[in-house]
């Protein structure tokens, strides 16, 4: 999993159907070293400006409890606290 | 997902079977940290400037609703807008 | 595998159910030529300071025995040594 | 997918059985931005120096049409043109 | 397939059961552009300072014959020869 920050939204009218109904965030990695922007689909509520942990890939696809859906990001939970030395 | 610009068009003649009849595009990283282009299966219509979604590895098969298929980039949404922090 | 340095924890209260229980470590790369800071569950027991052994994708929720889990990366084993060239 | 051109050959007696008889070629990605060279196995007969299509990662086996084969990169087609802003 | 070069080896008492036999060697990407280092399991009978064929994500354990398996990368092959512009 990738520590990164919900910056925003995207909107897409025009999509692939398993997408519909799906909150799609922008969320940026957070961890000093790495940059880089991604969408992740939003499985726990999180907010603008939260801090969270995003599985890319497959995992995304299982976080959804299913095979066929067209995601390969997703935020799969809202960070408390990091304690790590490094990373504010 | 990645946010990409939809920058051209790929032919190829000589190609893997499942390939045929597939809109192949180039897409650009269009999120300002990142960088690269990459060729994506085409399944919302997307046209030539437009910002676009993008899926990869696995998950670009599941979106064309088969695994069989030799794709591992698909466009699965045409953004209409992004609001988020640093992205224009 | 990554050879990676446990350098911290990190807290979850709201999370994706199959995330529950588990152990959630920050590591970083730790090969000399690569950066990058990551989240690992970990199932071997690892402690802060411990260089270990991280797989990514698929294989992590191999690691766990189960394909239905929202992880992406694992913490596989514990390194007694490393002997290798331009490794410290 | 990504654009590669084909740089060169690869031969390796002691090998995996399921790459027995494969063309293994090396590839440059080929975009401008990006960089670095792989090993592709050859399912569409391309040549030295020609411009090709590569798939990554499990799309490789299924470009074979078989899932057990220990190929994570493969030639899926033979680029014929590419017209596109920022590639020659 | 990445082309890599045989560093070394890691040792680890403590490991996912799946792990337990295998040969792990600490492999440097090896063509020029590319850096980075990682640890693959040798299915091959590699050793130290030879070229070989590296292969990531879920291949790694197809070329281990069973989908169990904590491993995410593999040596699949030994390099006799790399016969390709701007590789030595």
């Amino acid at each position: 999993m990738e520590i990164c920050k919900v910056i925003g939204h995207v909107w897409a009218t025009k999509k692939e159907s398993t997408l519909s109904g799906l909150k799609l965030m922008v969320v940026r990695r957070d961890t000093g070293a790495e940059d880089g922007v991604l969408v992740a689909a939003d499985i726990v509520g999180a907010g603008i400006g939260e801090r969270v942990l995003v599985v890319s890939g497959s995992t995304a696809r299982k976080a959804f409890g299913r095979d066929d859906i067209a995601v390969d990001a997703a935020i799969v939970g809202i960070i408390d606290s990091v304690e790590a030395e490094g990373i504010n």
